[in-house]
């Protein structure tokens, strides 16, 4: 039995082409039942199925779920709480999340993926117990979010934390979000795959087939990792520099690969770090993997703050 | 009169070639007599007769000084108080400041000097009133700091904020700081300097000699300041897609030439800056000028947290 008090909340991480959740206790961070489907249809439809099927197969009263919250890739106003911009849902954009209807959920709040699941690693995984805590999710995108002195870095709109938007090639890539030279257009798991594509004139689905010809000793391969694994380094000094965190947790998708990546991201983090923002800087891989969106919005819709 | 009640403290700003120092009323934000000196000698003598030309010159009781706060160009560890690096002053290096003896003077602190002006800034000065801030003090160097939420950016141990050293062309100059490529080495008012005499062969003092020349027509000396001035319009982007603040205050020295620099910077600040970060973004020069970083370390030092 997940629980067997009242105080459970749901997750859901609504991704591009995934619909994520799980219901968890916040208190112990402990995991029920986990639906991962494929995205279709109505987004607002498919949240209200999947809380059903959740908490059916938990065998709960629904009365017993005080709290939903759903990550988006997307921006929120902290001001009103809602979705400012979100490429992948552009149908919550704007959308009161009071008016989400889920059983008898008395409270549903959207919450931004990235910070999701930085919130979930520094609660329950790789940055447990930090205080000082910057979160890199490399997936299709990269996402990102800072926890400063204990807590998310919000800013003054509420889109504070793009760290794939970092400038870190100023006359690089065009970047869609109106930028040039983003950290995104550089290091993420779809950078990686056109990388691949160009240099060898082969097709991949994805910097998983990346991944795996890179295993298998292709060299062109290993160069995109490594590539994307440099850029992300310089990125990581800068962070580092800026707000000397104690802990750089990396995640998403691609940190799967991290043997591919991580050697060369963290000798290219120390090579520009300062001495001082380096001692006792950890770059750690998530622990909670494709879970830590889920649980950072179950997370974040019961804490009081938000 | 600056005060006829005893809530006074002074601040002291210790820069590499300059003392400064001022009694100031943190309640208020006034400030009475302000002196402005050379750095010779001892540091701690130095400090220790300015305190008294000071107090003489208000005809103040000594016993009405509270505390003292000492802004130094270095890094401060937070747990301890104690100044951790310092290239200028390495006698304050691990000094305990309860150990100055300032007249009465209860409390002494060490305190950032980019910090310090950020947070004078925000108190009285280009960015009051906004609770997301960040300052870049451009001079000899590029200091810098952060305000998210309403508090200072600290980070684990106490160095972050260090704008200057953001990485900006990776495979840039290297950096006394260890790294490479560091903002510093590419926009502060010695890069200015370096970058007008490796292109014109005539030497110059600094920058304020460069800004001489830029507004006389030279037009390798303009070009120095454009090149500056897009190194920290992209350091700005980053800075604003990364921690989303309402007001990105520039000061220092080399601030005074804002009317040669001012313009490319923002432009290319919003070049790369998100839609939504960029909004209602300002980017403005500082308005305290040589006296913030002697009034935050007053205010700094009068403060309960620190």
């Amino acid at each position: 039995v997940l629980v067997d008090n009242g105080d459970l909340t749901i997750g859901f991480d609504v991704g591009g082409t995934s619909v994520r959740a799980a219901l968890v206790a916040p208190q112990r961070g402990t995991v029920g039942p986990v639906i991962d489907d494929v995205r279709e249809g109505d987004v607002l439809e498919q949240l209200a199925a999947t809380y059903t099927r959740l908490t059916d197969a938990a065998a709960l009263r629904p009365v017993q779920v005080l709290a939903a919250g759903v990550a988006i890739p997307g921006s929120l106003d902290r001001r009103t709480g809602l979705i400012a911009s979100a490429p992948t849902s552009l149908e919550l954009v704007g959308l009161d999340p009071g008016t989400i209807r889920l059983g008898t959920v008395g409270t549903v709040r959207f919450v931004n993926d990235a910070n999701a699941a930085l919130h979930a690693e520094q609660e329950h995984g790789a940055a447990r117990g930090a205080r000082d805590v910057v979160g890199i999710f490399v997936g299709t995108g990269v996402g990102g979010g800072a926890v400063v002195g204990g807590r998310l870095l919000i800013g003054s709109v509420g889109v504070a934390g793009e760290i794939g938007h970092m400038v870190i090639a100023p006359d690089g890539p065009c970047c869609p979000c109106g930028g040039q030279g983003c950290l995104e257009q550089l290091a993420s798991g779809t950078a990686i795959a056109r990388r691949y594509r160009q240099r060898t004139g082969r097709d991949v689905d994805g910097a998983r087939d990346v991944a795996l010809a890179a295993r298998a000793g292709d060299s062109c391969a290993i160069e995109a990792f490594h590539r994307a694994a440099r850029y992300l380094g310089v990125a990581v000094a800068t962070l580092a520099n800026l707000m000397n965190p104690e802990v750089v947790v990396v995640g998403g998708g691609v940190a799967a690969a991290w043997d591919l990546f991580g050697e060369d991201l963290t000798r290219t983090a120390m090579h520009h770090t300062m001495p001082l923002a380096a001692r006792g800087l950890r770059i750690v891989p998530a622990a909670l993997g494709r879970l830590s969106g889920v649980i950072g919005a179950a997370l974040l819709a019961s804490s009081p703050s938000g």
